[in-house]
């Protein structure tokens, strides 16, 4: 499913890597870190599976899936939709193909966009998802007033009560105002945080809603868990321990993903990088990653400029996708010119974009640049799951290394007092 | 149209400034750098305004607007539209509005990317633009090639000659090309690079094709040029004399834009910015400034933990738009249990998230990171313009206090060497 190829050389005792598997194992025993149980989790599969069925929303009336979201509560969704689309899309022998419901993010406030968004959404055709894992968050809660009074429904209406689902912690504000009205509630597991929370409800409700298998995102991310936990996974932790020993010397890690699927999936990787792993540490230094996500061929043409020339201060990680499963072609024309460019003339733009890859590899390491590749065989839910435990469990290890809490984000709750005092006034 | 403001304090000789317009109005004179010549071209404003009429481009006839481009080539274009697209749809009162024409961008050889973009366009009901400066560039040929094949079309169809344009370098094989068969070009000066042609034919042509005024553009463009040569923007030197200054302390430029209208936006900065400053510099060093893209609210939740926590290695420029001209409005209604939320009822979508940038702004100045903001009144063809511009001038600024060249890449020419060989083979 996987290849792994690593093209840095660092030295690393047997007794950290032992320490590093230790760390993980008792976040995991202590029950503090509640990610590395969701790959288990086969009967909120079942649940969600039944709850589908019972609800009749597989059904062709369903047109729309709107997220009430923001950060961890949309960015893992639309990464896993956008890696898994085409493929499923396009695979008409697939046991399970995603449907033509449209994934619909009410993420941002900007009110032009919510606007936007909402263009043919009606409350019979629809189905709303309002996700906060504190329940308080005031894009979302913002934008379920706004769709109440659009839509001019009462907390008393079954209509409402039949549309809503929430997904919020056991106990939070959101979850008692659920109670309250009979709405349908998932609980995010307590002790998952936001932006590792895409394996739990809050991923999987949306993914089964338009069809995709979620039983096989998470067996894919199970096997690596096994793996990692029978302490098997060496190169994930020699990735971590040289991120983190190299913290000043190259602060930006840069993911590179050969396949423009990758867009949303580069910036879930952002949120959990720089969420995580910025912080005050417990030396009390400043200390943290800065994640760039760019899409290949593309920042070719743009970012690669300052990889190559620029500053020596990043480190790269490709991913590139061996099989797209799909055989267009660049066709056999010479365009009279402009024949220098009929080299790739009967290949499959499939082989172009992985030979644009490899070059790009090249050039990169001739900089002497610190690199590793993933090479995927294809884009299934099962590796994709695996994926994303990959960079989960490659956070949790560099901030293991870093010698922080991985899980908090204090940081950004400043600016949220400062909002609220600004209306109070 | 605009407001400046900067909050980071740094002292600058006259002299220094001096020189800096000096440096740029050099450029200008000696006619090595063309962007700044492209404000004054009401030319060719005329010149693709009269061929949309004579070839009945308008109509609805054409429903799509296909460019074939990469980088430099579609970048800009995306970014003005997504910026324009909301505001000038939605003002029913409007001289100009966009279309309803899609703006469709083979940039990326992702195979299944290009078979979901082409779905419904056809040759009868679209227009083709190819746009490559150098006129090589594989990608754009490689989806050149394709959609020859795909329509069944020969060099000497009319219908091909009708429904495609050229834009590249004068005496490119690409013009070439076009020339011996008739197609339409459009002549991209040389002396402009890809990543500032926005403001060229590149941009022009397909921003006007779907209804966007076009010499507005420019006239804000103009406005900042006009300014800037006659000496009267200090601000931006001290702009960019500070970022060069401090590129070892604080390498990563981070643009906050609180609006989802700047995605593209910001996609096209992080080109222009990384492209032209991560450069081997005259005096042999590594140089580069590493730009990053957020948008706020949504950032607020993923990426601002860093910066608030993570090492003192950035300066942030946030964008604030005033006017959405949009009063959609977070109603008056109490969700039990979520009283605290109610602050914010009864205020516009446009009020919080400009409040949110506010409270944003204040939460980055308290840890004492530099910082500058651009409010703009609203988003306007008249504007945007100036915007562009300011980027592309504060780019060559900023070069010029590094010791660049700005307007080269040669960092990006082997990965392109390397891919040739391997087909040669």
């Amino acid at each position: 499913m996987f290849e792994f190829e690593d093209y840095y050389k660092i030295d690393m005792d047997e007794s950290h890597k032992a320490e590093a598997y230790s760390a993980l194992k008792e976040e995991l025993d202590g029950g503090e870190v509640g990610y590395y149980l969701l790959p288990e989790d086969i009967s909120l599969v079942a649940n969600i599976e039944s709850y589908i069925l019972e609800k009749n929303l597989a059904s062709d009336r369903i047109e729309n899936v709107v997220i009430l979201g923001i950060g961890g509560s949309s960015l893992g969704t639309k990464a896993i939709d956008r890696l898994l689309e085409y493929s499923t899309k396009r695979d008409e022998n697939a046991i399970r193909r995603r449907n033509n419901k449209n994934l619909i993010f009410l993420e941002n406030v900007d009110p032009n966009e919510i606007e936007e968004s909402l263009k043919g959404v009606r409350v019979d055709n629809s189905v709303f998802i309002v996700i906060s894992k504190s329940g308080g968050t005031i894009e979302t809660t913002s934008s379920f007033k706004f769709l109440l009074k659009r839509f001019g429904l009462t907390f008393d209406d079954e209509v409402f009560q039949n549309s809503f689902i929430i997904i919020t912690d056991k106990n939070s504000p959101l979850d008692q105002f659920a109670n309250d009205f009979n709405l349908k509630v998932f609980h995010l597991p307590t002790n998952v945080g936001g932006r590792f929370s895409v394996l739990s409800a809050v991923g999987l409700l949306p993914l089964a809603l338009v069809g995709y298998d979620i039983g096989e995102i998470l067996a894919g991310a199970k096997e690596l868990k096994e793996s990692f936990f029978a302490k098997k996974e060496d190169m994930l932790i020699k990735k971590a321990y040289y991120y983190a020993i190299n913290r000043e010397k190259t602060p930006i890690n840069v993911l590179f993903s050969y396949s423009s699927a990758f867009k949303f999936f580069n910036e879930w990787f952002v949120q959990l990088w720089a969420e995580s792993l910025g912080k005050i540490n417990r030396d009390g230094e400043h200390v943290g990653l800065t994640p760039v996500g760019l899409i290949g061929s593309i920042d070719q043409h743009s970012f690669l400029q300052l990889i190559i020339e620029g500053p020596k201060d990043k480190n790269v990680t490709m991913i590139k996708v061996k099989n797209f499963d799909n055989d267009l072609m660049i066709p056999d024309i010479t365009l009279p010119h402009l024949e220098k460019t009929d080299f790739i003339n009967n290949h499959t733009f499939n082989e172009l974009i992985n030979a644009q890859c490899d070059a790009t590899m090249q050039s990169i390491l001739d900089q002497d640049i610190g690199l590793d590749r993933i090479v995927i065989d294809r884009l299934t839910e099962k590796s994709v799951g695996y994926l994303i435990l990959y960079f989960e469990l490659l956070t949790s290890l560099t901030g293991y290394f870093l010698n922080l809490n991985t899980y908090d984000q204090p940081g950004v709750e400043l600016g949220k007092k400062i909002l609220q005092e600004r209306f109070s006034k």
